[in-house]
This record gives C-alpha cells, sequence and structure tokens, in this order.
C-alpha cells in the first residue's frame, strides 16, 4: 500500500494530537514533515513518531515535492495565508477550524483552493463523534421525521486565560462556532436567523476582555425548524457535551461520555463518575474518524465533507450571533455580508 | 379533628382532580359542596365521594354557611368573578391557573383578596411535584452555587382542540404559564426580558386560529441569570417535562417519569417504556401535595405559598412571550403596563 | 353500586395498609368489620376510616352476617385457624403471606377453603408491583424466547428484632418466600431442586437466634430454566428489589424505584436519590392493584389468582431452601413431604 | 529511550491484539519477532507493523538474543511448554489464560519460571477494564466495607464451534475462568466452595461434546463472602459482562458498555444501542492496559501483577466447579489435588 505523505504545520495542542493519529490509527498515512515555530515542540513530535523533516519554516512543508497534503494546526490568523500559498503548490489541506477570524479572508481562501482544483476540509471533529453521526444517520433515516427544535448544551470545565480570549475572537467565535457547525450539520438546513442572550457569570476578567461566558443562542433555520444552543465557560462537574433532535415523529438525544458504567449506592445516595474531562479525551474517537474521513477525500473514496462553505457558513452565524448579543435583537443572516 | 369544609366550583377535568383528592388523600379536608352547570357531572361526582350539597348555581357554594374555602376549577373567564364574591363572602381561595387573561382583572381580583384579608393560592400544581420540588430544595440549599442557565423542556403528547386554543389564550398563556412560573420558582429571581421564536410546525390549523405550537422562549432574570424554555403541541413519544438548572458550583437535572423500569434487550436494541403520559399521570403527586399544602395554609401551618402576585407575574410574562413573538424582539417585562 | 362489605382481621402494619387501600382506592369495597387483640389500634384505625364494628374478637367479623369476605392480616400461626373458620362460615378469603410455617396445617387450610367453595387467595402483593407485572406480560408475549435463567435481588434496609427471627420462621419463610412465588410467577415453571449457601454476615445475633441473614440460592425449574436468589437482611442504601430474565430471544430486568428522577453534577460527581425505603413505598401500587385484583375475584371478573397452591408450594420450596443450608447439598422438591 | 524487545509466538486473533496494541500504544515496546505455524498469518502482521524476524519456529523467539520477554498467544495445549523452553532461555513470560487445563503441567511450568527468576503474567485482561479497574479500587478504598455478595453476570453473543469445545476444556475452562479470576481479584480472597447447576440451554449440539451452555455457579470466600457468577453461550443482544459487589457499607455495579449514548424516543418506546458486542470492542482499553502492565513489571516499576498463583487458582477452581456439576454437589477446593 502506498502511503499518503502528509506535511503538518503546526505542533501545538491539535498538532499533537492530528499527528498521533495520523501515525497511529490511520495506517494509510504518514506523517513525513512537521513545522513549528517553536523548534523544540516540534523536534520532540517528530522524534518520537519518527518524522524526517522538521523545521521553523512553514514554507518547507508547503514546498516539500513529497507532501501530498498539508494538515494546517497553527494559529488562526495564519490559516488563510497558508491555505492560498499550500493550494497554488497543488496540495490539499486540511484546515482547523475556524478557518478565519474575516469572510472576507475566508472568501479569498475559498478562492484560491477552488482555482488550484485542491480537495479541503475543516477541521469540525465534533461531526465524526460516534455518539452525533449515530444521530445525524437517524435523522437522514427519518427516526425523528420532520425536524421541529434542535437543543445543544457545551459547557467547557474551565474558560481559557483572559488573552486568549482577545486572540479568539470570543466565545461565539471560538467556542460556540463548533455548536453552529453542529446545528446545520444535524438539521440539515441553513441557519437565517440568530438571537443572542449572553453574560459574564464566571469570571469578570472575561468581560473586561470584551467577552461573554455564558450565553443562550436562539437559531431560525430555513427549513422552519427552530433551535437553542446553551454555553458555558466553565461547568465545575467538567465538559458538558449533549444534543437533543425533536421533530414529527420523534426525538433523539446524546448524553455524554463517561469514563466507565459503574454506580456506587451508599448511605448517601446513588453516585457515578464525572463525565469525561475535556476534548482530548472526550472527543478522541471523533479525531481518528476525521483523519481517516480525510484520507479517504484524499483517495476518492468520498467526494466532499466538511466544505468550504462549511467553513464559511459557521464563522458567519457566528458573527451574527455576536452582533445579536451587542445590539439585543435577533439578526437575519442575510445582514451578515460576505 | 374538626376537618375543613371546602366547597368545589367545576366538576370538569381538574375539578375532579381536586376533589378525588381532597376526599381520599387529604385526611383534614371535607368537600361539602360542589357546583357545575353541567348537573350530571356534578351530581355524578358529588355521589362518588358522598357530597352533600350539589347544585348548578356556583353562589351556592360562595354563600354555603358552612364553607370555609373555596375551589375554583371553572373556565378561566369566570375565575375573577368568582374569586371577588368569594373574598367579599370571607372564604379562603385556591383558585386554578390562569387566574385570568387580563392582568387588569387579575389585580381587581388581588384587591378584593387583601380587601377581605382571606387566604388565597394558585393552582400552579408543577411546584408540588417531587422532581421539582426536589431541585427547589437544593437550589436553595446552594448545590448549584449561584444560578447561570436554567432550562425547560414542556412538550405535550397532543394538542388541544383549535377551538380551546381561541378560549385559552393562546399557547403562552395555556400551557407556558406553567413553565413560566416554574422559571420563576427555581431560579428565585423576576424575569426582566423575554425574547419568543415560535413557530406553527405542528398543525396548520393551530396557526389560523392565530396560535403557534413551537416555541423556544429565552428568558433574562433579575439576579442575571439566563433561562430557555422549549415547547411542542406534540410530542409523539408523549408527555416530555424536564428540567435543568446550571450554576456556578454545579447542575442538576431532572428527566421525566416512567410507569416502570424495565429495560428490553432483544436482537433489535434495549427498549424502555413510553413516560407517563399526560399530567393526570405525571403530576398525581404534585395535585396530592397541592392540596396538602393549601389545607396548611388554611389551618396556618405556613404563611404563604404560590401568592396572588405570583398568578400575576406568570400571566405578565406570557403576555411579553407573545408580543416578543408578535414583533420579534426582546420584549422587557416593564413594557407590559398593570 | 353494591359495595363488597368485607371484615379485616388485624390492625397492624399490613392490616392498616389494606383497609386503607380498600377504603380509598377500591371504590367497590367497605370495609365494615375490624378486628384486633389490641383494640386501640383497631379503634383509630376504624375511626379514621368510618368502619362501624370494632372488637378483639377475631369471630366477630367471621360470623358478621354482612361479611363477604375476609381479609386476614394477624400473625402467621392463626392464620391456618381462621382460614378454617371462615371458610366453614361461608366467607370469602384474603389471608397475607405466608398462609402458615407447617405444611399439614396448610393443607388442612386448603382443605376446608375447598369443601366450603369459597374464594381464597394469598398477599403475594408483589405479583401486583408494574415492574413486575411489566415483565410477566412480556415474558408471557413470549419476548424473551424461552426462559433460561432467572435472577432475583432482595435485600432489605435493616433486619427485624432478632426476637422477630424465632416467630417467623427465618429467613427464608419470611423474606425470601416473596422470591420463591416470585420464581415461580415468572418463570411459569416449578421449582424441583434448591440450593442454598447462607451466611450471618449482618449480625451475629441472627446467628444467634439461628437464622441466617445472607444468601445466594440456586433454583432449577421443571421446564429445564435456572434461577438465583441472593438476599440480605441489611442494605444501607435501602429497600433493593430487582429481576432480572433472560430467554433464548432476550432478557428484561427491572431496577428499582425512585422517589423522583433528578441527577446532580458536582465537583465530586453525578449522583441521584436512593431507592425508595422499604416496602410500604416501594410496593404501594401493588397492594392497590393486590386489592382490586381480590375484589374482581370476588366479583367472578377472573376466575383464580394466587391459589392455595401458590401459598403451599412456596412454604414448601422455603423449607427445601432451609433445608439444602442445613445440609450443604442441593435438596430435591420432592424431598419435602407434604 | 530503550525500547523493550518482545517476541510474540502466535498470530491468530489474540495475537494479532498484543502485536497492535504493543506497536500502536506502548511506546516503550518493540514486537521484533513473531512466529505462527500459518506462516501467512504472521507474514501479514509482521508486515504491517514492520516486525523484522518471522518464523514458523516458535524456538526462534525464544532462543532470540534481542528478545528480552516473550508473549505466548499459542494454543492452550503449547502453553507450558514454551514457558518452559522460554524460562530457561532467561525470557520474561507473558502467557495467555488458561495456562493450561492441566494443574500438575502448571506447576511445573511455574517451577520453571521460579527456578528461572525470570517475571511472568498471566493474560486476565478483564483485570484491566476500566470499569473493573475502578470497582477494584473503590473496593480496596472500603467503600463497600466488608465484602457480603458478588455477582458477576458473564454471556457470550454466540457460542464457539461445537469442536471447540472439545479443545478448549469446556465451558468453565475457557469462558468461566475469566469469572473465576475476577471473583477473587475483586473480593481479595481465595474462594473455597464451589456448586454449580449447569444446562444445556442454548444449543444440543454442545451437550453432545459434552459441555454445558448455561450455568449458575455458587462461591464461597475464604473471609466468608459469598459469590454467584451466571453465565451463557449466547445472548441474543450481545456481549454482556456486568458485575456487582455488595458490602456492609454499600454496594457497587458496572453496567456494559455501548457504542454511542444516544437515545431514541418514539411513539413505540425509548430505545438505546445495543452493548459493544464482543471481547474485541468491549475490552480494547483493557488489552492496551494489560500489556502497559506488563512492560511495566519488566521495567520494574511494579512488583508482581496477575502472578503463576493466579494462573493456578483460576484453572482449580474451574476444575472444581466441572466436577460439582457432574455430581451436582458442593465441592471444597481443598479436593482439587495439586
Amino acid at each position: 500500500m502506498k502511503k499518503i505523505k502528509i506535511g503538518v504545520i503546526g505542533a501545538g495542542r491539535i498538532g499533537k494530537v492530528h499527528v498521533a493519529t495520523l501515525m497511529q490509527s490511520v495506517p494509510e498515512a504518514d506523517v513525513i514533515a512537521l513545522s513549528d515555530i517553536n523548534i523544540i515542540s516540534a523536534r520532540e513530535l517528530a522524534q518520537k513518531f519518527g518524522i524526517k523533516t522538521v523545521t521553523t519554516d512553514y514554507q518547507e512543508i508547503i514546498q516539500h515535492p513529497d507532501v501530498e497534503a498539508v494538515v494546517i494546526c497553527s494559529p488562526t490568523d495564519t490559516h488563510t495565508q497558508y491555505i492560498i500559498e499550500a493550494a497554488r503548490a497543488g496540495k490539499h489541506i486540511f484546515c482547523e477550524k475556524p478557518v478565519d477570524l474575516s469572510l472576507d479572508l475566508i472568501k479569498k481562501a475559498i478562492n484560491a483552493v477552488f482555482k488550484a482544483g485542491v480537495k479541503f476540509m475543516v477541521g469540525f471533529n465534533r461531526r465524526f463523534d460516534p455518539n452525533f453521526l449515530k444521530i445525524k444517520t437517524m435523522v437522514e433515516e427519518g427516526k425523528i421525521g420532520k425536524p421541529h427544535v434542535l437543543k445543544i448544551t457545551s459547557r467547557d470545565p474551565a474558560p481559557p486565560p483572559a488573552e486568549y480570549s482577545a486572540v479568539s475572537g470570543g466565545m461565539f467565535l471560538d467556542m460556540t462556532i463548533h455548536d453552529f457547525d453542529m446545528a446545520r450539520y444535524i438539521v440539515g438546513s441553513e441557519v437565517v436567523e440568530v438571537f443572542t442572550k449572553a453574560a459574564v457569570l464566571v469570571d469578570p476578567e472575561i468581560g473586561k476582555a470584551g467577552d461573554v461566558d455564558t450565553a443562550i443562542i436562539t437559531l431560525t433555520f430555513a427549513n422552519g425548524a427552530i433551535g437553542v444552543i446553551d454555553n458555558s465557560r466553565k461547568a465545575v462537574y467538567g465538559y458538558d457535551q449533549r444534543l437533543e433532535i425533536f421533530g414529527s415523529e420523534g426525538m433523539i438525544n446524546a448524553d455524554n461520555n463517561y469514563p466507565e458504567t459503574h454506580r456506587y449506592y451508599s448511605k448517601k445516595g446513588v453516585t457515578k463518575s464525572l463525565p469525561l474531562n475535556f476534548f482530548m479525551e472526550r472527543y478522541t474517537q471523533s479525531y481518528v474518524n476525521e483523519m481517516i474521513t480525510f484520507c479517504n477525500l484524499l483517495r476518492d473514496k468520498i467526494q466532499s465533507v466538511v466544505s468550504c462553505d462549511d467553513g464559511l457558513k459557521s464563522v458567519a452565524i457566528a458573527l451574527a450571533a455576536k452582533k445579536s448579543y451587542l445590539e439585543n435583537r435577533p439578526v437575519k443572516l442575510s445582514e451578515i455580508k460576505y
């Protein structure tokens, strides 16, 4: 079997996940080049998995003659530039979410991808989580009939550092963006209006940095369905990732995942463990499925998945959500120009 | 033990529940008089429980010299008149929800109650449901810390007849009013703003009657917490009554109630029974607890419970929700004049 | 509706349950006479429910010209005598479990019942519990195919006083007898062999009184199925009543019942309430269903239910279980002579 | 990091699991040699993971100068010979369960291991399953107080071919042996007596081959606790692996594992997926933990785990269980000579 040669840009938290996944769980993939401005991180990761080319210069990855596809795990503000350069170099592209905070830049990147005719996938890993995959399949099979109400609960165990809020674009663009993508994916229809009620309840520092930490976001879909996302930056009991879809013929919901199944009965009550804490544990399988899917895309086994359009739409909804919060009124997606 | 002598006005669905509860499950209560414009219904119920006075004339109940308290179970548009007359007659009053669809009339009734110095309780039975009582207690004990996000799911098994929608005031005043009361009760703070996104997804006839059948309603509370209620007039799997409260120190949620606990494992999957279907089964215990509480109020064992103000506020929120839906914008409670 | 006139013998714990159930939840039943050697208990209960005849003499109940049926709730060692006298007086009979500790006496009582042609029912209330009724129905519908393995877990919250062990006949005749009846009922086949492994692990005093407090009992059924009952006299987390039946086409199990459905998520874990504690709460509905069934039997709506034979067989299995424990070997039911 | 060089004997079902685990999930392990009498299987597996030495001759593995430890995954009847040879060659040893069907041969193997002073571990992978690890830890922490009753349910999705029953030693030695080991592990005390009630209910062919397919096995432990294992060779709903331990201060139980967490509510009921079907999916994590533990043993990070004695005791209990079944009487472990 000839392996797919992949170059990875970024050896940070998510870069490490993708490298390990590709090398351990995707037999047809081979990471042959890795870059990070922090050469120590890059070398450490490269050594662990026997990656030959290690560099601080992302262009070495993009221009590497053997690299067929690049996996972009660098900070958000570098994404569109790397996409454009990789597309011009004829490389297929996997890019972490969000593609960018600017719709204009995303459009430029998309244009470059279309022009070059390379394959492109955005890293909305949660689509590949077994719980949500199952629900998506059942919705498509008509198990709930016509969708009426979508509900997503998405809470983090703890807020990121306040300085991160600034560069990340804030909660809607950094955290809720996953939920916006999930909403479109599960309902199978576009969001046409957003109303956001948000607050700073977890930490005043987040408010000082111009961000919020708690929100309830109402979505209206083109097919008539309505939906709601509730977010918090801090659930003391850990990572809370649940989803429910209700329709004319039934309802499906997905609970959290737990490290084990025990129940403990004592004088004080019946107790079980807390949910798996944070995305590395909770979404492990989704990262594997995501990279397998990316390789299937590269191998023409599937035609399209998590497209440019998905990357664009999720950011547009996030911007509408932010605008709705700031102006305290429902915002139509048609107001977000791009 | 000297029993509390009670007169009941209305022998319909909810009247039957209260009579049976008082006679079977509240040892200190004695229903001695019953009225209904349908004398056949009244007689049948009276005979079953040995109630001596049976009449078509509600005034016989209110003016009955032995009656200490009246339980008003007649149609909504008769409530305020009966309250006023009962108060003037010096009778204590239990009135079904909603007190009225008009805030002005509710205020007149409240004034009569205050003037007469009689005791008054509104029939928000769900407050007395074991699930919600438990959560209320835990919230008050500080188990979740400061409340951040409230979530209520409230779905009926099937819509009422379209003609009922007209007289009931519509979904917000008839169905969601329970959830509005529950929201104030659990969070322990007043609602200051409402945003409603609603739709007709279940049955176009409901839309023709000027009502909606599906809604997501965002609430903002005076204490900074936010909340969301989702409603549907038709869940094919039955009556769906869940609640979740999330705060700085934890989260509590309540699932539905089920007729039994079995799980069936076959080749096809693992199956359990549907939830208890509709309020007579689901909220049986709440009706018992409610009437015990009313009698405790009458016996001065407790000072106040589900007050005039609760009756007024829930209607005000319902009117704000309706206005928000019609104008597609968040509506402040201060806009609702009364 | 002409009511069924019933006399109750015994105003103790279970007598109170049956009187309240008959008077509050079985509209066609009327308890008109009540006896207890403790006249204060009897009067108190009679007054509460308006029972006219109150006496210390059980014969007044049995000989009362208006009494159609007697409900025997007196101590076990009086059962057979009262059955025989009631049968001779032509009264229908409901008798609490166990009918007696002696198979010979039970047979004498049965003979009297047959001779008199009166109706007879033994108080195995658990058969009427919604959980177990549901499982029984599903087994009869063939949902699990051919039964292979039955499992019953039955644990009390706390042992009875040591002196009670002596008069009750010990754990197998007092507590496990319910499980033996349930085993026959659910599997739908007779027990042909028993092996008991038992121990004194809860309280040495129980051992000194000649009884055990913990047991695992293996059952072999005539239809080839096998089963196991595990008992403990003390579960610190409360009353534990679960059942599982496994067959060629599936498995069904029933969990405990809980007072409410909340889950509490804090830093420490996810917690829910303990199960309903003890039989008065846990089996409330079964007592109602049981008395409704008894009245249906009296009204000829059903032909037979929990028969003389059921009363006899459960005691025979209990005696076999005890013999097996004492001799540490499997005991065939055919070894128990009657 | 210098890797641990490992040789694997046997490239069948379980050999494949261990090779993949060692190469993908245990960074400090390196499988450098692999043998199987089926050279095609061996080559395929070796190629996939880049294993250099591939052979049909197990002695090449054992005598390989670079191999530090051997992992024995060949048929049961070869185990003791390979153990003895590997021990003499100074290699550390991991051996699949059961070590052998003959207690005498196991003892010879153990003697060779002791004489050589090499490390030895038996493949009772379930000890390393997160569910059972959690329970073991909690029992050791005293969470349930003194253990009173252990319950293990262990059912396979489908019986092995009838011819397998013959070579495997039958259900007790092939399948229940896992449960016997688990029983000793969780209770932390030796089994002193066994009573087996078994039957052929799944397939008469199994009976013709001299084996059983359904069993309830009562265990008595040295510390006074009692336990029960129920087995079936065929659960139509899949692999059923549950455990419960009840003691003076509480109870802990572990449910099965499921592929995802969704619940589907339709008109017909509430449904979830079947449990993970069969050991490769259900016990994936246990195999990883097991090999990490083996490498920790080799690296002297831990002193002992799943010892020679564990290998011996589990077979002795299985033989006692078989004897009990054949003679229909409780069998003391002291009757099993070795």
